[in-house]
């Protein structure tokens, strides 16, 4: 059976994104989902003519003919209503945040004035026009895009959302997840295993790798009896729009995944993809169903969780991709087997370059290996060797 | 009243971090958490001699011998208990995952031999011992320090806490924080605002920057007024651990919070930094309660939150500091003023370098500007030319 390499795996994982619909969500409910309709200024930015500093606010005219002194003839609040300047030889103290009040044009300080018995003299030699002040309209106007469609809201989208007034906000809706371990020799958290045995840890892998995307999954485990799985993974295929599997897709005599997959209708893309690790990747679809099949091993799974599944999730999204991360190698490394190979690197920023340290490990299963790394980079099957200094494509995890 | 450096800000706030206790949650809970306890291997990892590929396991000395076809005795299932070879010159089928049967020591993967009437033959001219076998502790000895006190829980993390049994995990507490906005201008998300109102932002930027260190927030709301400043902010200080205030402390008539947090026994650290934006920013603290003043203009306190607020906090959990991130500036940039100059920029990663590009906008009150940028670089006060080329630090908020 071929194996199909990486980037015609990438290919028909993209080509098979899935809509979720959208769904109206209050605005704290927001953070990092995935906008679903532009976002427009509601008014000016700033909404009025808007005092920056506190000080005086005064007209112009008068500071030019040569008055420096100014009755101060009230008090200009943040959230008052605008007043009006009465003789316009006079000022009004304005506060930051507050409405110019009608008939000045210019504010100054308090740092450059000094007040003394309800007056207020200005000790400059000359004031610029819309001194201090933040013109109506000048950082935004009414109606312009501030926020595209299918922006993934942030801190800063979140500020934006609020001052528009969006207490609700249209989202692409969340897909019920489920991640199915299966194994005979995997026994649970809590449980003390017997020598033959281990504790499962790729479903909390994987339910930690789609937390940090902001969505959420139900757990499974399945013991590798095709009748038990046929069962179990028809009732999940109905109750769920994302399956994620692992183990159960290698050559061994219980590795039934495959073959249940088919007989409960669902269309294999591929099976086994030219790298290391992850290679016995199993991907299908039935419907608007997509089952990710991820080999037990846990750098594989975590990797092609990385690799495969999150690219999927924000193709799905519609979420315009970054620019994918490159690093630099910091070692010579040679990898013979003709096999695109994921290396395990630790990254460090140096003056604005990040360098990427291989942290070799003990292969696909030492999982404790991939706390002392970052991420992987990845490195092309039709090459064996990789100088240091080579910018290589890097896929991170922190 | 004299400003103090950007400098001297940091030292005084890291001086004053806080110690929040720790608390046990359950595993599925802890992602994002920072772990409190060192996580020993409770058993050798793999915990036994695993099979590695499918196929099936021999007796090397007797492949040595010149025997090439095997009878299967017995078929070795991952979750079974050990089994053993019986005749030496017969084998075993072995699934990945398995316990090696006792009295074998190489595993022969289904590629490399042919199976007909229960006898397989191996194709290949040597053997190595140990072939496709992940020894007993290869890759951790039991007892060793798998992970550190003092990290932050992320998805490789939790893979190997399930691994170790820790359904529980001890982290550090997280501190209750309250946000409070003062400004008379300010109205709620959901209203109208009038000409000279806008609406509240800080608020929920905050919240969001807070939702993704992993932190909640109550939100609160006070007008200008010192009487009804000084009795909720009594309350707050009594009910959380840490303020976060935006607005009431630059040099206006109605900026009362300085005073009041004087009034109510909160030790100022200090009051202006020398810097722009976020120059009015006030820190101080009561007893074990720390308080943060952030300007209102929403940049200047999104800035404070990730300069100041973020390695406090960070600090404060004893989470090891990372390497100073950094960033190539793109295009010559000058700033005269005295003033640390923190930048907005747009990141790109162009072969593995990060390059930051200025994103010019309309001062401290244009929020719509931190939606196209990524962060800030810091601009030190001691320089007014920043050459295209330099590499300067670099505060990311994404």
């Amino acid at each position: 059976m071929s194996l199909i390499s990486v980037r015609e795996a990438t290919s028909i994982i993209l080509n098979h994104s899935q809509d979720f619909g959208d769904e109206m969500v209050e605005l704290t409910k927001s953070l990092n989902r995935i906008l679903k309709e532009p976002i427009d200024a509601d008014r000016d930015f700033p909404p009025f003519n808007r005092v920056s500093m506190d000080g005086i606010a005064i007209c112009k005219a008068s500071f030019d003919k040569g008055l420096r002194s100014f009755y101060i003839e009230n008090i200009q609040a943040a959230g008052s209503e605008q007043l009006s300047l009465k003789n316009i030889e006079n000022c009004i103290e304005a506060m930051t945040g507050a409405i110019l009040p009608k008939n000045t044009d210019a504010v100054i300080p308090y740092e450059q004035i000094t007040i003394e018995n309800g007056v207020a003299t200005i000790h400059l030699d000359d004031v610029k026009y819309l001194n201090n002040i933040h013109p109506q309209g000048f950082d935004q106007k009414k109606g312009t895009l501030l926020i595209d469609k299918n922006t993934l809201i942030g801190s800063a989208e979140m500020g934006v959302l609020a001052t528009v007034g969006k207490s609700t906000v249209l989202v692409v809706k969340q897909p019920k997840i489920a991640i199915i371990s299966t194994g005979n020799e995997l026994v649970n958290v809590d449980e003390n295993p017997k020598p033959h045995q281990i504790r499962k840890s790729n479903v909390y892998s994987v339910l930690a790798l789609l937390n940090n995307l902001n969505l959420n999954a139900s757990i499974f485990h399945i013991n590798d009896d095709k009748n038990v799985l046929l069962k179990e993974i028809n009732q999940i295929l109905m109750d769920f729009d994302v399956l994620i599997f692992s183990g159960g897709v290698s050559k061994g005599k219980f590795d039934y995944l495959p073959e249940v997959l088919t007989d409960l209708g669902v269309e294999k893309h591929f099976h086994r993809v030219q790298q290391k690790p992850g290679k016995p990747f199993w991907f299908g679809a039935k419907e608007s169903k997509t089952i990710f099949a991820f080999p037990g091993n846990p750098v594989a799974a975590f990797l092609n969780f990385i690799k495969y599944f999150k690219p999927w999730y924000l193709k799905s999204m519609e979420l315009n991709f970054e620019n994918q991360s490159r690093a630099v190698l910091e070692e010579d490394f040679i990898f013979k087997a003709d096999l695109t190979y994921f290396l395990q690197v630790k990254i460090t920023n140096k003056k604005g370059i990040l360098y990427a340290k291989p942290i070799t490990g003990n292969g696909s299963a030492d999982l404790v290996n991939l706390i002392d790394a970052d991420g992987f980079l990845e490195l092309s099957s039709e090459q064996t060797e990789f100088k240091k200094g080579s910018i290589l494509p890097y896929l991170s995890y922190r």
